[in-house]
């Protein structure tokens, strides 16, 4: 995959089964596609600049004041607004990560370092990326749980990064975009005592909105929250955004609906390709990320599944893949799929196997 | 209003009948509005990052090549991505004109120098304007027809900006949001000898998509076209937005129907005002700009009509004010409540009249 190519691209390959984005499995919530339904003749109207309903709903619903919330369009558009709002000198991230990171500091033309987690760890986020914040740093990119490997850090890991962020003047964004689906809390109590944290949260992953572009950031320093709203557009986040964000929030039981769900097929997944001899990491998220045979993304698309070949992530090569973890038939087909193609001997089976 | 305020805020004044947002007074086309509605299934993906629907669509409204054409979030997008790929060391632009030029400078720390424009002369674009296109000025925004005015500038002074600003070396981004709208071609014809135009439209206004975030920028330079590509973000176009601006396009009837509306009641409009002793600037768009006593934005607002206050554009004060053309009877009503108010002996009549 190119440089700065995600997953979820079902429009290169449609009809594909798509494995590549890491999604809700149960879709968008119903309340929300019907606001977006009933609410398609608002479209016509310039959004609420202010987004003053979505903001009241994500206070509620994450525990926080108004006054700690921006809405945003999607997580990569808070990240570009720090970017832009914050012009650090350097940056720190780890490899392997989400690649907006990386897209974002091109942009605003910040140089940015990795922190190279190590395999034998299973990429787990430790104490010595903490050790990397040093003087000269401004910015720092982390997410719990990371992507591409769903490994969530310990809580001790979290503060020590904010603390010592805190000793060389650096702001730590935390991006929590797969906390909700991994179930457990996130970052929030920590908004108080750090005011250079910035939590991001998405909601196309949570509630599967991705077509619509939203997403928010958390911050208790009101000016460096007020930066980054000057630092956006006008009206990103748009009308269908604003009315399914709000829809989607106020469905509660939803999300642990699809909690439950990522957790028993995430369980039952995992084991499922680990039995193929697959080597699989342990993830708290709704993705898995395995290593395997090299060629395996071009040989499911040929099934018509699509999943997420890693090639493209630093930090990763072309024998590691990530899978969303779907409705149970859906992993049913996948497993299916790869057990034909395991064992029923097909070409390209070279590379890492269960290594 | 605040510096960077603008019109079509609905949501601080809701129930009022909107002529501070310059929108089709048709509203969203019918195939628009059904392929929001039956697309909201697709509302759960990733757009498609390369926009290749849309801008199929795009290139064939506007008779250019797809490599001339990037699809975009608004217009606001397309200026921001501007700002931030030419980055330019000075702007140069007129006034009275759109804030959002200056507001992209300013998020991208560019320095912004006005041409006044004369009052005498009905604000028009003149030869004047591209005399001030010297050395070192890298970026020159120009709207054709201009907003707040509605004025068209005359062909010979767009291709002077364009020869002089390529003597100096500086792109032109000519704004020409309100030219479909307005009827009469745009400037499509001179992007093969100018690559360094940029010409940026909306389907904001063209066909109420508003809400949706959806514009674009024509150039024939490949080169500035894949940076301002890389400089904005990888879904910046919504899947709703990619729908309603694909079905948008291909309604060509639906174009032509709302050109006729609007050349006819903005004709007729423009009488009303003028006999109600007000001010009122030619216009070739589907607005208007009036002089009258100041207080007329709140005095309507207390009659449930929202007008566009124009006392944050540069260049103007608080007896001008920009009022959408709307359809027959909503033109009525804003007339009648115009004609109490100014002719019924309310207070706060100060301020210019038909001066």
């Amino acid at each position: 995959m190119r440089r700065f190519e995600h997953g979820g691209n079902v429009y290169a390959h449609p009809g594909a089964l798509d494995f590549s984005a890491s999604l809700n499995p149960l879709g968008m919530p119903p309340l929300a596609r019907r606001a977006l339904v009933e609410g398609v003749d608002v479209f016509e109207h310039y959004p609420d600049p202010a987004c003053q309903e979505l903001t009241d709903a994500i206070a509620r619903f994450e525990g926080v004041g108004k006054g700690e919330v921006l809405a945003c369009a999607g997580a990569t558009d808070a990240f570009a607004r720090i970017c832009s709002a914050v012009r650090p000198r350097r940056a720190l991230t780890c490899a392997p990560c989400y690649s907006g990171y990386e897209q974002a500091c091109v942009q605003a033309g910040v140089d940015l370092t990795w922190h190279e987690l190590c395999c034998e760890d299973g990429y787990l986020l430790t104490e010595r990326f903490a050790e990397r914040i040093e003087e000269g740093v401004n910015l720092v990119f982390v997410a719990n749980p990371n992507n591409p490997t769903g490994l969530r850090a310990k809580e001790e890991v979290i503060r020590s990064c904010l603390e010592r962020a805190r000793e060389v003047g650096a702001l730590v964004v935390l991006d929590e975009c797969f906390v909700d689906l991994a179930g457990g809390h996130g970052s929030n109590a920590l908004l108080g005592e750090f005011p250079n944290l910035v939590i991001v949260k998405a909601l196309t992953k949570t509630y599967a909105l991705a077509g619509l572009r939203v997403g928010y950031a958390l911050c208790s320093d009101g000016g460096l929250l007020s930066a980054l709203r000057d630092a956006g557009q006008p009206w990103a986040v748009s009308v269908p955004a604003q009315l399914a964000g709000v829809a989607s929030l106020q469905d509660v039981g939803y999300l642990a609906k699809s909690q439950e769900l990522v957790a028993g097929e995430r369980a039952r997944l995992g084991e499922a390709l680990q039995a193929l001899g697959l080597h699989v990491l342990p993830s708290d998220a709704n993705f898995l990320l395995f290593e395997g045979p090299e060629g395996l993304h071009g040989q499911l698309l040929r099934c018509k599944i699509l999943i997420r070949s890693c090639d493209n992530f630093r930090g990763l090569d072309s024998r590691w893949y990530r899978i969303a973890v779907r409705r149970p038939e859906e992993n049913d087909l996948l497993v299916r799929a790869l057990e034909r193609l395991l064992r029923g001997g097909t070409e390209d089976k070279t590379g890492g196997g269960d290594a």
